[in-house]
């Protein structure tokens, strides 16, 4: 018998709860150990039918010599950090939902844990449900991974699809993700590419083997796309998705960004709609393998939970495979000039003597573009350019007053 | 040092020797062991930099003590099986690739590693280098599967695309696979879906709990799809993909098949193009989740055979996950009466005169149907519909003598 114990009881801790308990059995079976629930922590009262293991008193956790796993899926970083460190230091194995915790104090965890020689895991962390984090360490252990991208927050996505297929404007998308219970009342964290973030630095440190902190990478949310970005790209063979993007460069630096990007139709990332969520990991060896599902949801990232307390606990005192180090000043590369095909739109006060300066600073730098005589707009898709050739010709550009630029993966 | 050998060196097996050899640092820093290549069993001779590693005699490696992970990459069934057997009899721990191998005694050799206590793994025999297995088992361990869904064979579903994109007929489509290395000479295996056959026997077999047999599969293959198909599929929302496909039933039975299938363009497996491969499992706790990427050539498959000798060493002695049980006597049902929309094509002696039969015994059980009056054929979506009522419908229909019935994911 095994006991565990529970830190939170919200939405992905009662889905812990409930599957350790409802579905005991079918556990017990593949591991051939029973696990018992002995504690869950909330300081809120919960009218359930497993109500007598509640406890406002971490100590209770704590001091519990038997209790030798803790799920942690409070969330936030206070007092999930605290709880999570004097958890390893007495020994005990932690699995984590918590992207935020994973982000700022992965590194330092992670070394805690190995110190005690005991389990840190948090495959909930990133893509909900979905099995990508273990795999990446595991399967593609024969590989040096080049570069990940993701579709990494189901809100945002579905409000991008949403403005895609149904050809909604954003505040009325987000209004019904809001009704539907897919975004938050305030939806910051989604909206503005932070969740992303977050889940961004995960994968790069994972992939990349130091840690990457999120206010490294280079973060831009969807607020600022409209329909028209959406007709333009759709124009262009593409689609916009909220995409983060972690790539390693030959000086042994990375590159990290999450910002609205236009993927080619022929991407596999194109086809992901709907609150689903999908990582790509380009690895020397392999290829392109991605990983797809429910990024969210109570019973999808609660499964996610559980696996990781049964990995835990079959390998008691295995060597761990999730595993980095801490980064170093200028590890993540703030300041490269990127290379590849931009997508721009351009407004002028003299909509007819813009065209011409266009014509004339992009030359035949450009693979497609758009005169919108109705908005009078101009969208272009470049060739493949720099970011500063980019900007020092928009600069060149007398009658430009407003510019949006996009990256691409065309 | 661990010493490992590996039985075959053909475009897997020189991959597997060449990762092992080239980035031998690189793996000795993530597992803290170093790998030694001690034996390559091959018949033939090879001019290659480690040629002093070959042997052409098997016992040259079942007799060497000091080699504790061998790496089966021959393919087929003999003399594979018998070297395995006796690998796993002498102590070893065994990776293969050999979808073949598995497929027909996978629960056997299972036995016998779990009886001996050594690692018997394989992810390499579905999907390539994409990680399905060990995620299927691993991470989704908190989950009753339910249901399986693939492409899992690139060379029909290049075959399918290229009909699908470029309006290529199937023989053309099949010749230029053959040209650019994509099918081999003798395409049956492939065409024919034995392939794909092999790895849904293998996913079915680990997500369900019990061995199934290639001869209990309804295996159906390509060769029979036309371009007017792939055209009349594009009119009801859909492409024809080779799906493999496993499903529990209630009464603890599962059904099987591998068969061309009208995929709708809203599910991610329409949009897995050329080589690619995709696996998509559905559990009761996480939804549908997906795992894509290129499901063969030598770098990918090499990277999945080198990563299960990774978890080979790195877990020596730790209770195995990738476990079956022998199946049953009518544990695959052969006889259901499968449920679904069906795409039917129907051609008749007098066209002018089916056209009336065919309404009169469809009735409105269709969801959409084309006269093609230049090739005098009527082309049916139906409603859903019991295999058996398609049936009866169609005898009831005196003018027809031909026609084509094919399952739909719709």
């Amino acid at each position: 018998m095994i006991n565990v114990a529970i830190m939170g009881h919200g939405v992905v801790g009662s889905g812990v709860a409930e599957i350790l308990i409802n579905h005991n059995e079918r556990i017990a079976k593949r591991i051939d150990k029973q696990i018992n629930v002995k504690h869950i922590l909330d300081l809120r009262d919960f009218d359930v039918p497993y109500s007598d293991k509640f406890t406002k008193d971490f100590n209770d956790i704590l001091n519990d010599d038997s209790v030798s796993v803790v799920a942690e899926v409070m969330g936030g970083i206070n007092p999930a950090y605290d709880f999570v460190k004097a958890c390893l230091e007495a020994g005990k194995s932690v699995v984590t939902s918590n992207k935020e915790l994973v982000a700022a104090k992965g590194a330092e965890l992670i070394k805690l844990a190995n110190q005690k020689g005991v389990s840190f895991l948090f495959e909930a962390s990133v893509g909900g449900g979905i099995p990508v984090l273990r795999p990446m360490a595991n399967c593609l252990a024969a590989n040096e991974i080049n570069e990940i991208w993701g579709i990494l927050n189901g809100t945002t996505n579905y409000i991008l699809n949403k403005m895609i297929v149904d050809n909604m404007d954003f505040d009325t998308a987000l209004k019904l993700a809001q009704d539907l219970g897919f975004a938050e009342r305030n939806p910051a964290a989604d909206v503005e590419g932070h969740d992303a973030c977050r889940k961004i630095c995960i994968l790069a440190a994972l992939g990349f083997g130091k840690h990457v902190y999120p206010d490294q990478v280079q973060t831009e949310g969807i607020t600022n796309i409209s329909l028209d970005d959406v007709e333009y790209a759709d124009g262009f063979g593409a689609v916009i998705k909220l995409i983060g993007h972690a790539k390693k460069q030959e000086n042994g630096t990375i590159i990290a960004s999450v910002r609205p990007t236009l993927v080619s139709r022929e991407h596999i990332l194109s086809s992901v709609n709907g609150v689903f969520n999908c990582v790509v990991v380009d690895g020397d060896q392999t290829g392109e393998v991605a990983f797809y599902g429910k990024g969210a949801g109570k019973e999808a990232t609660a499964s996610a939970v559980v696996a990781d307390i049964i990995d835990a606990i079959r390998h008691s005192g295995v060597k761990k495979y999730l595993n980095w180090q801490d980064g170093y000043e200028g590890y993540v590369d703030c300041f490269i000039d990127e290379i590849g095909k931009f997508y721009i739109t351009l407004k002028g006060n003299d909509y007819e003597a813009l065209k011409p300066e266009f014509i004339a600073a992009f030359g035949d730098c450009f693979e497609s573009y758009v005169f919108n005589e109705y908005r009078k707009e101009i969208a272009i898709l470049t060739k493949e350019l720099s970011k500063s050739q980019v900007k020092a010709k928009l600069a060149a550009m007398t009658q430009l007053n407003e510019y949006k630029i996009l990256h691409t993966m065309l």
